[in-house]
C-alpha cells in the first residue's frame, strides 16, 4: 500500500474527477480511495446518491485487482453487489478494497465504504481478467 | 407509464443532473430513464464508468417503487446487484425498471439497461419501504 | 422446450435425487424443473429450507445454459444471488430458468421459482463456460 | 463462540440432517458449521453441488444472527449472493458466518466456506428480523 499510484489512474479518470474520487494508496491487491461529499452528489431524498458509494467500490476494486496484474493485462467488472447499512454521518468517505480470490480469468474482490463513524456500505464483485489489448 | 413525472423528481436530483439522467416516464410500478453519454462519464479504461449504468438502475428502481407508495411513504436502497454484459455501442442509454414483488416493508425490483443495440446490463435490488418522515 | 431431457441429467444427479428435483423440459437456453416438498426439506423454522429453492435455481440455470453449448463444453457457477419474496403456499414448486446473455466465456442467467400461487423467489447467476475436459 | 448450541438447532433441522450439516459453535453474532461430503451430495458434473455450500452459508448466517436476537425474535433470509472460487480438495467443509451490520429490522451477514486447503466460497446476505410469532 506504500506505492505511488501510477500516472494512468491519477491523471486520467474523468468520471472519478467528476465526483471527486481520489486514490490514497494501492498495491499488493489492495486500494484505498476517498471522496469529499458535495451537494452535487445528492439524490432526490437529499442524501448522497448510492451510486457515489458504488463508484468508490467499483473503481477501488478494479484498482486493487490491477495491482496484481502484469504484462499489460487489465480487468472489467462482471458484476457487483453492494449493500447499504445506514445514513452517512460525515462529509468524508473512504473505501478500502481487496482481492479475496484471483483465478486465471476471474477474480473476486470486496470493498468496504466508511465514513468518520465506521462502516456504511459493503460490496463484493466479480471481475474478468483480460489479456493485453492487441494480444492474440 | 403515461403519467407526467412529479415535480419532485424532475426538479431536484443533483446527482442525476450531474450525470445527465432524465426520466422519460413512470407509473404503475415501472419507470424509464435515459442518459446521453459524454466524455466526463468515462473511466480509466476509456469507456463509460459502470457506476453510470448503476446510477440509472438505482434511480430507476427507486422511481418505479415510489409510484406504488402513497401517503408519504418513501424508500431506500438496501442492496443492488448489477451485471454487465458487453461494451456499449451507442451514446444513448435507456433503463427500464419494474417492481417484481412488493411486501409491506421490503420490495424487490429489476432494471434493464440498453443501448441502441440492445441489453447491456441488468440489475436487481432490495428496497426498504419507509413510513413518512415525522410519522410515529 | 419440447425436447426430451438428455440421459445425462435424468440418470445422474445424486443431489437432485436427494431433494427430489426433476427436469420437466429443457432446450433453447431454457429449462423447467420442479420439486415436491417433503418434511425432510424443512429448516429449523419449520418451513422449506431456502437452499432447496436455491438448488432448483442453480441446477435449472446450469441446465438452461448447457442447452446452448456444443462440442463438449460445459459450465460452472461463478456466483448466484437469490431473493425470497414470501412464504410458500403449496407443496409443489417449479423453477423456470433462462439465458439472459451469453458471451464466449461468461453467461448470465435468471431463474424464477413459483408455487401454485405464483412467484416466490428469483435468482440471477454468472456462469463460466469451460472447454471440453481434456481439451488443450 | 464457546456457547453450547441451543437444543432447537441441534435437535430439529431436517434439511440440515439430510445433508449432514452440524454446528460446532455459535455465539456473539458468529457461527461455525461443518459438513462431511458424501456421494449423495454430487451434482451432474460429479462434484459437490453448489447448493450444499449455499446451505451451509444460509444456515450459518441465520444461526449467527439468531445469537444476537432476544425476546423470541427470529429471522428470515431476504437475499443471499454466493461466489464460488475453485474446486473442492477435501471431504470436509467448514463455514464461518458473522454479522457485519445489524439494524432494527434488517441485518447484513457474511459467510466463508473453506475446505482443508482454504477458502472455496464466500457469501453475503440480507436478513429480515421478525417480531416473535403471536406478537402484535
Amino acid at each position: 500500500m506504500d506505492e505511488t499510484p501510477p500516472l494512468s489512474i491519477s491523471t486520467y479518470n474523468p468520471f472519478g474527477d467528476l465526483i471527486g474520487l481520489h486514490f490514497d494508496s494501492w498495491g499488493d491487491g489492495r486500494s484505498l480511495c476517498r471522496i469529499e461529499l458535495t451537494p452535487k452528489l445528492l439524490n432526490p431524498n437529499g442524501v448522497t446518491h448510492g451510486a457515489v458509494l458504488y463508484a468508490m467500490a467499483d473503481t477501488g476494486m478494479g484498482g486493487a485487482l490491477l495491482t496484481t496484474l502484469d504484462g499489460g493485462r487489465y480487468c472489467t467488472t462482471v458484476e457487483i453487489k453492494i449493500s447499504y447499512f445506514r445514513a452517512l454521518r460525515s462529509q468524508r468517505l473512504s473505501c478500502e478494497s481487496w482481492v479475496v480470490h484471483r483465478g486465471k480469468r476471474i477474480a473476486f474482490l470486496e470493498a468496504a465504504v466508511s465514513d468518520d463513524d465506521g462502516l456504511v456500505a459493503q460490496a463484493s464483485g466479480t471481475f474478468a481478467i483480460l489479456e493485453p489489448r492487441g494480444a492474440a
